[in-house]
């Protein structure tokens, strides 16, 4: 056993953790007392990738103020290594601790010390010559930490990968519609028969609440980009210099290649997260969009006989073995199922949000948590339902073209010719007998076949005059 | 204007009220006090009802306990006033005011004692010989009066709106069962065509999904049903007499007619609002299953030609003049939007519930004032979604025949005849060249017509063997 | 009777209608179709007088496209009437109705048609000379007047009552911080006591999260400024002609005098209502900073003596009339209320805002009732809260400063002069016998009193050195 | 590469499936499909058991309509491994997946099958002599397999975990009612100082809170213990035998200890998920109750200088490490955000819960995933808040009698002995200068020192005469 364990060490006395571990104690206590959902609830990796980003850039200003070289250096070294998420097992914590975040920040700060104790030949857990608090931590309090690693991976996992996504989607929509913009196909408004539009005009409604989506969510960015780092314990700065906020976030823009700036009021950027609700509301308007987007599009490919059966929609795995063409729309009802929890985090993140007292902020965690997770979601369900789905999507063109004529709502060309009173009567007489509009005009002897087709054209009826 | 004024007094001082109104100084107060969004959200007719309600008991029991005979008795004509709603315009405030409730308590002593003092022949606004704190509100408390109140309005307007309502589409709905019983369709998966079943059955899923909602609503009464009053401040019941809890909601039973209960505990009845979390939870439950009835409602009835078209719903107003057969399912969209809003009244609801502070929930006006309307807006919604929609839906029976057949998922009943393989090449030859099953099965020469009638049973695929 | 009523028509025949309402038959089935929490859900009257502009503004273009002027102008004047909310009690219709809003179109297209009728000596019903589908709704359909009004109406209000309001508050709180600078006192994370900062950057806090509300709910305004007009009924333009859209966007946008743009694409304006589910977004963005505000600031005003009792809060009507000094934070209580209505209204609108089907979003009355009723709560609350609360706040400078004196927290300014070790046992040795850290420090021979008064000096712990 | 990689056959042809793995191709083509949070999001560990129950169960009641005795037994024995969890990094799957939990299904008959193969000496992956969807899902469809785990796995972990958490904090606050029942302490409202109330009683709140909670959970288990097996794809039963499902009810029944009904309407079973939504209002309700617990106990242990200071809570890490006395709330900072995250849930519940379309819900992956969430965040939440939270709950009975004493609400004990307005005049020159009541009494000569204490006796004011 004594080889598979050591001690650690904190102002609560000694504990055993693992030897194979770069945590110590306060990580170890935060397992033991906090013991919900572990380990399903831990805290995301794009947290911990911002950690490593901060607590370098902090060592890289922390030298211009003062932390020796040789420990400044080894820090960087380890904070790299947990930028990589090499050091990902070492991050053992679950969202449920303290609410400042403060057990992942200590998390980050043994770890980081450490291995950066290691890199200089030191014993592991020794706190010599890299000490968690005195160095790692140094000018900076879980407090300010925390919100600012919460700002770091949110933009980044916005920028690297949910915008990229969600362009892509887009891109794969407007060349729905270009292939599409040719075929006409009866509209629905309450889901009943109405005048005609083509498929690349439905399409383009999507395009377009998507297009509106990244400007959303890139609204947004201007105030996650302010950073809370400098505001130390409550926001006034106790214990840093002048200037170590503008360069620690000047350091953080060069580390990551997008611009942050340090949050020209610190005690909002502790004591509220409304940053991160506003973000979640763009989100939730996305998944909005999506929601109908995919219902849609499932509507459409309902059948193979006895739906809408306007889309084909790729089939990825086996449906029925004995019935061809029944292809469950699989990956429309991921995507709404993404979308429903991106609406449940939504509301998580809403009462988290407003929950802020006095200086602090508590639910730190589950905030970013909820905000993380709707991005990956979003992102990797746009990509999936993008490969899987859209790119595949195929326009049934004759069966668009049957319902378009057997609609009833082309009768309204014909008023001009036969006049209204007779239009209807043709209208009439085909519900009533379950005929097509032309079959019941010959049937009428309203007009010649010859002229019902020069004058019921679809194309005239897709657009203002 | 002395004409039209007179002036009120409280420990604040002087205040003008209009002549022709009953409410006195405090009522005046708050009007001027919190202008948010006057007059439309008022406090619910029902609350004003149960403060009728619980005004006139509590005068009764205060009697046993000393009220003098005949205030008392002018208190409870006042209060039978109050419960007939004839009152109602001089219930002016808003639901926006002190979190207690505490300006609409005030606002019922008030006019219950000005209207007292009239019927004893007093003059209005002299507190003599009925005072509004010292005998209506005698042994109360706004912080037990006000939750006494809300809970006497819910269970009334449940047991004799919401129930009812919902007991009422529930045996439409079982009317539609049998009426449906025979009808064999098209099963719908994933929106992809499935195995068959019956109109009826599919109705039963609806009927099922109701009377469990009946037993769901129930199931939260008995927690409703609990009376706050004799907790006064804090809860302790300081400054009421032993038994004068149980005496109120003895009284308070007799007037209504339903069993209320004294609270257990009245600390927990004036400082958590669980119980109307958990009523709105069970009302949420029922827009989650009239939001999925009304939606398949709308969708069996999309069309008249484009659509499923599998259902005829009754046509209340014009659709389209030229356009028969347009009917816009617009009771379908009437109740799936009360559903959106139940749904949003349930988040009001939990963020107001769970903010107690120590002896007291400050958020009881948005409580009661979300409830009620939810419970308002599912009664009168399933009334009119019943009356003006259930009642008259009419099954297509060509359409709904015509789908089942044109269906490929009735191959299945091939297998055990000409084995899975031939079974197979029948539905895949159909489903390419776009015919029926019988047509593939008579061009590959599987079987005879006669066979093919005779196998292809519909109504054997409907129930276990 | 017959002098009370009068006989309208539609497509569906014959129904009475008040004779002294100049509504018409559509409206008039509406009420007898929707009766659901009638009167009390009507349709907001910033809708009615959007449709008001909208309806001058298309007559004014119409004209263009060959209204006769007679009948344009008429319009125009029965649309002046309807803007200025004359006519308010000619609307009667609750948003629970068809989900396209098209009852409430026809409302105005009836109202102002037999106004305009009226005006031009005509005989009321008659629909001559000024038709409510031929002339006043010329060009147009609901599906795309409905969300053009929608828009309308929800610029106006924001600009007109929110940002006003919330930029009034922010002055308000801007005062506090001036006012406030030099007050030092205790902070407090996770409710701890903590470094001190002055009340004056603890009320820069709140005024950093209003002003980035006023950010947040501008970034909206630009998709909120898209009008559907010139879509008609499923987004192609049909019946339009070329250029309509952008003329009564251009004529809105004079008449309201903000700038409103043609949508670009109108199958997204019709189908989806996305703007409307990010703009209520950033309302809940700013609910959960209000809700964060009032809560701190009712907990600093708390006591009069078992509470923080920091500040004191204006006293506005009575609370205990024995009891000085305990003012009820009603003005707070109001607000977060509002706030969790604002909070449930979000969730009643993403529900609704991600089903729109096809080519139309039926959902769009309980879209746009949640949202303006969030803005005109929000509205109101933070002026009720600016003028009842806010301005009046006051800081108990005595009790302030006695808390931070108390505080143990100032030992840290010891370190440096006494060590860590002593320093620590000082504080340990107050906290155990409740005594002052001068006391304990003078007790243990720490230092002097003189020493003490020279390095504990909080003015030194409110910013970076 | 061949070593390590075995192939595997469904519909769609052959893949390629890592050699260690017991899944087959149907959950590798998912794996490739849904590539949308891999692996963080993957079904949780308590389906997986229950469809080792249901497996098993089915495979006894197979057994006795025809199914082979070795294959049966060893699908059993297969089954017993799942139900150990033994298996569970066969179960790679996301809830992100097809909406009916098809895939999940295949991967247990998969992994079920394969394993079951190896018992007999067979060849993994040659679906002999156990075939996945012959033998594993013999008699039932993944339409009614799915939502049978659903509910088995909600009513285990409801009953196994849950309700023993929820009964053990009960227990614990019953033992602090009892310890506290003798410290009488100020009362708040509004959180203002109010009248007096033992500590015992406002914990006896809490105790009731929990109390409906239980009684609220259990509610809800009558219909969550039905069960949709024996439904097969529609509702139908179809493919079936009669008593089928009944058999399995009773199989799950024995092997889990707890009494499950098969479900007397299938198609509610498949269609809708009501008794989820349900459930998670319940879950909702108690969440609710935890944040008004956890808020009180945080800010009652305020302090330890600046707060309110009345009780003490347990140190579990270190806080401070110089100031003595600041205990962080920890415990109720991560119970509090398990409530929020128990809120959003239920948003997603919600809305997941209202989108069943036709025959079958294609919610149901994200439905059981947050309600299991829920549970086990409520179940280790309330565990952990409990031993390292609120068994150690010390109360500070210096500061809460300090507190009482210093208030001035005890004046109401002097009415009747010097007169309301002396009374008055008392509590004013108080309040004014700060000092006690019983100072200002004397200073007034109101009274003597006896008199007085023998008058203001708090213990007289916690409960009615």
């Amino acid at each position: 056993m004594a080889d598979n364990f050591r001690i650690e060490r904190d102002a609560f006395g000694e504990i055993k953790v693992e030897a194979d571990k770069y945590w110590g104690a306060q990580t170890e206590r935060s397992l033991t007392n906090f013991k919900i959902n572990q380990p399903f609830d831990r805290m995301p990796p794009a947290i911990i990738k911002a950690f490593g980003i901060l607590k370098r850039a902090a060592a890289t200003v922390n030298m211009s103020y003062g932390l020796p070289e040789d420990i400044g250096k080894a820090i960087q070294q380890a904070a790299d290594e947990v930028i990589s998420l090499k050091l990902l097992p070492h991050f053992p914590l679950v969202i449920w601790q303290t609410g400042s975040g403060t057990q992942s920040n200590m998390n980050a700060n043994e770890v980081i010390s450490n291995r950066a104790i290691e890199i200089l030949g030191g014993e592991i857990g020794s706190k010599k010559p890299v000490h968690p608090n005195d160095h790692v931590n140094m000018s900076a309090s879980s407090n300010d930490t925390f919100p600012t690693v919460m700002h770091i991976a949110a933009v980044m996992e916005i920028e690297e990968k949910l915008l990229p996504s969600l362009k892509a989607l887009l891109a794969t929509f407007q060349e729905k519609v270009k292939a599409f913009e040719k075929i006409i196909k009866i509209g629905r408004t309450h889901l009943q028969d109405a005048t005609p539009l083509t498929l690349g005009q439905e399409f383009s409604g999507y395009a377009t609440q998507l297009s509106y989506g990244i400007e959303r969510i890139e609204a947004t960015l201007s105030r996650l980009k302010l950073l809370a780092q400098g505001g130390t314990a409550v926001g006034t700065g106790l214990n840093t210099k002048n200037g170590f906020d503008v360069a620690v976030a000047a350091e953080v823009s060069k580390l990551t290649g997008t611009v942050f700036r340090t949050a020209p009021n610190k005690f909002e950027a502790l004591a509220a997260h409304d940053a991160i609700v506003e973000a979640s509301g763009a989100l939730n308007t996305l998944a909005c969009s999506l929601m109908k987007i995919a219902n849609d599009i499932r509507y459409l490919g309902s059948g193979p006989r006895c739906g809408l059966g306007e889309l084909s929609l790729p089939e990825n795995e086996p449906g029925s073995s004995i019935m061809p063409g029944k292809v469950n729309p699989t990956q429309c009802e991921a995507i709404t199922m993404v979308c429903a929890q991106v609406m449940g985090n939504n509301t998580a993140i809403t009462v988290a949000g407003s929950q802020g007292q006095f200086e602090l902020n508590v639910f730190k965690p589950v905030l970013i948590k909820n905000l993380l997770h709707s991005i990956t979601l979003l992102a990797d369900g746009m990509t999936s339902f993008k490969d899987n789905c859209v790119v595949g999507i195929q326009a049934n063109e004759n069966k668009i073209e049957k319902l378009l004529h057997e609609s009833l709502m082309l009768v309204t060309c014909l008023n001009s010719k036969i006049g209204y009173d007779m239009a209807s009567k043709v209208a009439k007489n085909a519900h009533k007998k379950g005929i097509t509009l032309k079959q019941s005009a010959l049937e009428l002897e309203a007009l010649t076949s010859d002229e019902f087709d020069r004058l019921v054209r679809p194309e005239l009826m897709i657009a203002p005059k």
